[in-house]
Protein backbone atom coordinates (compact mmCIF):
# COMPACT_ATOMS: atom_id res chain seq x y z
CA UNK A 1 0.00 0.00 0.00
CA UNK A 2 2.79 2.24 -0.57
CA UNK A 3 0.82 4.18 -3.22
CA UNK A 4 -1.92 4.66 -0.96
CA UNK A 5 -3.90 8.38 -1.33
CA UNK A 6 -6.79 9.40 0.71
CA UNK A 7 -9.32 10.47 -1.07
CA UNK A 8 -9.80 13.85 -2.30
CA UNK A 9 -13.13 14.29 -1.43
CA UNK A 10 -12.01 13.16 1.96
CA UNK A 11 -9.62 15.83 2.04
CA UNK A 12 -11.87 18.70 0.70
CA UNK A 13 -14.36 17.83 3.71
CA UNK A 14 -11.85 17.12 6.47
CA UNK A 15 -8.83 18.65 7.92
CA UNK A 16 -5.87 16.20 8.12
CA UNK A 17 -4.71 15.52 11.79
CA UNK A 18 -2.23 12.63 11.54
CA UNK A 19 -1.91 8.80 11.52
CA UNK A 20 -2.21 6.18 14.33
CA UNK A 21 -0.97 2.78 13.34
CA UNK A 22 -3.47 1.33 10.89
CA UNK A 23 -5.60 4.34 10.21
CA UNK A 24 -5.18 7.95 8.98
CA UNK A 25 -7.24 10.47 11.28
CA UNK A 26 -9.39 13.45 9.60
CA UNK A 27 -11.63 15.87 11.43
CA UNK A 28 -15.25 16.95 9.35
CA UNK A 29 -14.77 20.77 8.75
CA UNK A 30 -18.00 21.10 10.59
CA UNK A 31 -17.21 22.03 14.04
CA UNK A 32 -20.89 22.02 15.13
CA UNK A 33 -20.23 18.32 16.27
CA UNK A 34 -16.99 16.26 16.79
CA UNK A 35 -17.13 14.88 13.56
CA UNK A 36 -13.62 12.23 13.32
CA UNK A 37 -13.03 10.20 10.36
CA UNK A 38 -10.93 7.06 10.41
CA UNK A 39 -9.16 5.97 7.03
CA UNK A 40 -7.36 2.62 7.02
CA UNK A 41 -4.47 2.17 3.82
CA UNK A 42 -6.77 -0.67 1.92
CA UNK A 43 -8.32 -1.20 -0.91
CA UNK A 44 -11.35 -2.95 0.56
CA UNK A 45 -14.04 -0.82 0.65
CA UNK A 46 -16.68 -1.94 2.56
CA UNK A 47 -15.60 -2.75 6.60
CA UNK A 48 -16.99 -6.29 6.95
CA UNK A 49 -14.82 -6.98 3.59
CA UNK A 50 -11.76 -6.45 5.77
CA UNK A 51 -9.80 -9.88 6.95
CA UNK A 52 -10.93 -10.26 10.71
CA UNK A 53 -7.50 -9.02 12.11
CA UNK A 54 -7.31 -6.06 9.96
CA UNK A 55 -11.06 -5.27 10.80
CA UNK A 56 -9.60 -5.90 14.64
CA UNK A 57 -6.64 -3.26 14.68
CA UNK A 58 -8.93 -0.78 12.76
CA UNK A 59 -12.32 -0.81 15.25
CA UNK A 60 -9.50 -0.75 18.26
CA UNK A 61 -8.14 2.32 16.55
CA UNK A 62 -11.91 3.81 16.52
CA UNK A 63 -12.71 2.33 19.86
CA UNK A 64 -9.33 4.74 21.09
CA UNK A 65 -10.74 7.44 19.10
CA UNK A 66 -14.01 7.04 20.55
CA UNK A 67 -12.98 6.96 24.29
CA UNK A 68 -10.98 10.25 23.58
CA UNK A 69 -13.77 11.96 22.23
CA UNK A 70 -15.91 10.64 24.97
CA UNK A 71 -13.11 12.04 27.47
CA UNK A 72 -12.48 15.48 25.77
CA UNK A 73 -15.88 16.49 25.10
CA UNK A 74 -17.29 15.37 28.22
CA UNK A 75 -20.28 12.98 26.11
CA UNK A 76 -21.39 9.74 26.60
CA UNK A 77 -22.68 9.05 22.97
CA UNK A 78 -20.76 7.87 19.75
CA UNK A 79 -22.40 6.89 16.31
CA UNK A 80 -20.02 5.25 14.42
CA UNK A 81 -20.97 3.95 10.68
CA UNK A 82 -19.51 2.73 7.13
CA UNK A 83 -21.37 4.28 4.22
CA UNK A 84 -18.92 5.33 1.54
CA UNK A 85 -21.92 5.31 -1.04
CA UNK A 86 -20.43 8.66 -2.54
CA UNK A 87 -16.82 8.49 -1.38
CA UNK A 88 -16.05 4.48 -2.08
CA UNK A 89 -12.78 4.63 0.27
CA UNK A 90 -13.12 2.63 2.66
CA UNK A 91 -13.78 5.47 5.68
CA UNK A 92 -15.06 4.95 9.28
CA UNK A 93 -17.18 8.02 11.14
CA UNK A 94 -16.73 8.53 15.01
CA UNK A 95 -18.92 11.20 15.70
CA UNK A 96 -19.55 12.64 18.87
CA UNK A 97 -23.06 13.81 19.93
CA UNK A 98 -25.02 15.18 22.74
CA UNK A 99 -29.07 15.48 22.71
CA UNK A 100 -28.68 19.46 22.07
CA UNK A 101 -26.59 19.30 19.49
CA UNK A 102 -27.65 20.89 15.54
CA UNK A 103 -29.01 17.40 14.48
CA UNK A 104 -29.78 15.50 17.25
CA UNK A 105 -31.48 12.45 17.24
CA UNK A 106 -30.83 12.28 13.73
CA UNK A 107 -28.25 10.66 12.25
CA UNK A 108 -25.41 13.34 11.06
CA UNK A 109 -25.27 12.45 7.63
CA UNK A 110 -27.07 14.85 6.12
CA UNK A 111 -28.73 16.72 8.69
CA UNK A 112 -26.29 19.19 9.36
CA UNK A 113 -27.95 22.06 8.57
CA UNK A 114 -25.67 24.72 9.67
CA UNK A 115 -21.75 24.98 9.06
CA UNK A 116 -19.21 26.58 11.28
CA UNK A 117 -15.54 26.44 10.83
CA UNK A 118 -12.81 25.56 13.06
CA UNK A 119 -10.42 28.34 13.80
CA UNK A 120 -6.60 27.81 12.57
CA UNK A 121 -6.40 27.67 16.35
CA UNK A 122 -8.07 24.60 17.48
CA UNK A 123 -7.40 22.21 14.59
CA UNK A 124 -3.30 23.00 15.63
CA UNK A 125 -4.73 22.04 19.38
CA UNK A 126 -6.69 19.59 18.69
CA UNK A 127 -4.24 17.57 16.80
CA UNK A 128 -1.67 18.18 19.53
CA UNK A 129 -4.55 16.83 22.34
CA UNK A 130 -4.32 13.55 19.70
CA UNK A 131 -0.21 13.51 19.64
CA UNK A 132 -0.26 13.57 23.43
CA UNK A 133 -3.01 11.39 24.45
CA UNK A 134 -3.19 8.94 21.59
CA UNK A 135 -0.20 8.73 20.38
CA UNK A 136 -1.16 10.69 16.72
CA UNK A 137 2.11 10.59 14.27
CA UNK A 138 1.60 14.16 12.60
CA UNK A 139 2.45 13.86 8.86
CA UNK A 140 2.78 16.91 6.63
CA UNK A 141 1.85 15.13 3.69
CA UNK A 142 -1.89 14.77 3.36
CA UNK A 143 -2.32 12.86 0.59
CA UNK A 144 0.05 9.78 2.08
CA UNK B 1 -28.44 -11.46 30.40
CA UNK B 2 -30.94 -14.05 31.12
CA UNK B 3 -33.69 -10.95 31.42
CA UNK B 4 -32.64 -9.82 28.24
CA UNK B 5 -36.19 -7.96 26.05
CA UNK B 6 -35.85 -6.61 22.61
CA UNK B 7 -36.25 -3.01 23.29
CA UNK B 8 -40.07 -2.50 21.91
CA UNK B 9 -39.31 0.21 19.02
CA UNK B 10 -37.23 -2.65 17.81
CA UNK B 11 -39.62 -5.23 17.52
CA UNK B 12 -42.66 -2.12 16.88
CA UNK B 13 -40.17 -1.39 13.43
CA UNK B 14 -38.65 -4.78 12.27
CA UNK B 15 -39.89 -8.29 11.67
CA UNK B 16 -37.95 -10.77 14.16
CA UNK B 17 -36.07 -13.88 12.29
CA UNK B 18 -34.13 -15.15 14.82
CA UNK B 19 -30.96 -15.65 16.79
CA UNK B 20 -27.38 -16.13 15.78
CA UNK B 21 -24.81 -17.68 18.52
CA UNK B 22 -24.64 -13.73 19.88
CA UNK B 23 -27.15 -11.77 18.11
CA UNK B 24 -30.64 -11.72 17.21
CA UNK B 25 -31.71 -10.89 13.77
CA UNK B 26 -34.44 -8.59 12.98
CA UNK B 27 -35.84 -7.19 8.85
CA UNK B 28 -36.36 -3.51 8.95
CA UNK B 29 -40.41 -3.44 7.96
CA UNK B 30 -39.91 -1.48 5.02
CA UNK B 31 -39.06 -3.84 2.29
CA UNK B 32 -37.47 -1.16 -0.87
CA UNK B 33 -34.18 -2.27 0.51
CA UNK B 34 -32.66 -5.06 2.32
CA UNK B 35 -31.92 -3.87 6.05
CA UNK B 36 -30.99 -6.18 8.37
CA UNK B 37 -30.63 -4.94 12.32
CA UNK B 38 -28.06 -7.19 14.39
CA UNK B 39 -29.01 -6.86 18.23
CA UNK B 40 -26.22 -8.08 20.76
CA UNK B 41 -27.58 -9.43 24.16
CA UNK B 42 -25.84 -6.35 26.04
CA UNK B 43 -26.52 -3.70 27.98
CA UNK B 44 -23.08 -1.73 26.66
CA UNK B 45 -25.22 0.41 24.61
CA UNK B 46 -22.15 1.76 21.78
CA UNK B 47 -20.72 -0.57 19.96
CA UNK B 48 -17.36 0.67 20.85
CA UNK B 49 -17.88 0.27 24.49
CA UNK B 50 -18.48 -3.98 23.93
CA UNK B 51 -14.94 -5.87 25.40
CA UNK B 52 -13.15 -6.31 22.35
CA UNK B 53 -13.97 -10.11 22.51
CA UNK B 54 -17.67 -9.82 22.49
CA UNK B 55 -16.70 -6.96 19.55
CA UNK B 56 -15.13 -8.99 17.20
CA UNK B 57 -18.51 -12.12 17.57
CA UNK B 58 -20.69 -9.51 16.95
CA UNK B 59 -18.70 -8.06 14.06
CA UNK B 60 -18.36 -11.41 12.43
CA UNK B 61 -21.89 -11.76 12.86
CA UNK B 62 -22.37 -8.96 10.92
CA UNK B 63 -20.21 -10.02 8.51
CA UNK B 64 -21.55 -13.01 8.24
CA UNK B 65 -24.85 -11.02 7.50
CA UNK B 66 -23.54 -8.41 5.01
CA UNK B 67 -21.68 -11.38 2.80
CA UNK B 68 -24.86 -13.13 3.16
CA UNK B 69 -27.28 -10.20 1.97
CA UNK B 70 -24.38 -9.82 -1.00
CA UNK B 71 -24.83 -12.63 -2.27
CA UNK B 72 -28.40 -13.21 -1.79
CA UNK B 73 -29.26 -9.87 -3.49
CA UNK B 74 -26.31 -10.14 -5.86
CA UNK B 75 -25.30 -6.34 -4.68
CA UNK B 76 -21.82 -5.41 -3.77
CA UNK B 77 -22.49 -2.50 -1.15
CA UNK B 78 -23.27 -2.65 2.35
CA UNK B 79 -23.70 0.45 4.55
CA UNK B 80 -22.64 -0.52 8.24
CA UNK B 81 -23.86 1.73 11.57
CA UNK B 82 -24.51 1.90 15.08
CA UNK B 83 -26.30 4.83 15.87
CA UNK B 84 -28.84 4.50 18.45
CA UNK B 85 -29.74 8.05 19.52
CA UNK B 86 -33.63 7.17 19.46
CA UNK B 87 -33.44 3.13 20.59
CA UNK B 88 -30.46 3.35 23.57
CA UNK B 89 -30.37 -0.53 22.95
CA UNK B 90 -26.90 -1.49 20.50
CA UNK B 91 -28.16 -2.30 17.46
CA UNK B 92 -26.49 -2.95 14.18
CA UNK B 93 -27.43 -1.84 10.76
CA UNK B 94 -26.23 -3.65 7.77
CA UNK B 95 -27.83 -2.57 4.59
CA UNK B 96 -27.49 -3.72 1.18
CA UNK B 97 -27.23 -0.95 -1.24
CA UNK B 98 -27.37 -0.75 -4.68
CA UNK B 99 -27.31 2.42 -6.95
CA UNK B 100 -30.49 2.43 -8.14
CA UNK B 101 -32.26 2.17 -5.09
CA UNK B 102 -34.75 4.73 -3.68
CA UNK B 103 -32.62 6.79 -1.19
CA UNK B 104 -29.34 6.29 -3.29
CA UNK B 105 -26.64 7.66 -2.26
CA UNK B 106 -28.14 9.06 0.84
CA UNK B 107 -27.63 6.66 3.71
CA UNK B 108 -31.00 4.88 4.41
CA UNK B 109 -31.75 6.30 7.88
CA UNK B 110 -34.37 9.37 7.73
CA UNK B 111 -34.07 9.15 3.40
CA UNK B 112 -36.40 6.14 3.01
CA UNK B 113 -39.85 8.46 2.03
CA UNK B 114 -41.61 5.41 0.37
CA UNK B 115 -42.50 2.12 2.44
CA UNK B 116 -43.30 -1.21 0.67
CA UNK B 117 -44.63 -4.37 3.15
CA UNK B 118 -43.24 -7.35 3.13
CA UNK B 119 -45.66 -10.41 2.37
CA UNK B 120 -46.04 -12.94 5.01
CA UNK B 121 -44.32 -15.62 2.70
CA UNK B 122 -41.27 -13.16 1.61
CA UNK B 123 -40.91 -13.15 5.75
CA UNK B 124 -40.71 -17.13 5.89
CA UNK B 125 -38.99 -17.28 2.61
CA UNK B 126 -35.89 -15.17 4.43
CA UNK B 127 -36.39 -16.34 7.91
CA UNK B 128 -35.89 -20.10 6.24
CA UNK B 129 -33.00 -18.93 3.49
CA UNK B 130 -31.25 -17.68 6.66
CA UNK B 131 -31.97 -20.57 8.74
CA UNK B 132 -30.36 -22.71 5.84
CA UNK B 133 -27.42 -20.77 4.81
CA UNK B 134 -26.69 -19.11 8.22
CA UNK B 135 -27.59 -21.32 11.04
CA UNK B 136 -30.18 -19.26 12.19
CA UNK B 137 -32.17 -20.08 15.18
CA UNK B 138 -35.95 -19.47 14.91
CA UNK B 139 -37.46 -18.31 17.98
CA UNK B 140 -40.54 -17.97 18.54
CA UNK B 141 -40.73 -15.37 21.53
CA UNK B 142 -39.42 -12.17 19.98
CA UNK B 143 -38.84 -10.76 23.48
CA UNK B 144 -36.50 -12.99 24.34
Amino acid sequence: MSQFKLHPQLLADCHYLGKLTHCHVLLNKNSLIPWFILVPETDTTDLLELPSAQREQVMDECTGISRWIKQYYRISKINFGAIGNIVPQLHLHVIGRVENDPCWPKPAWGNLDKHEDYSTDEIKFLRQKLVSDYRLAVDDDPGC
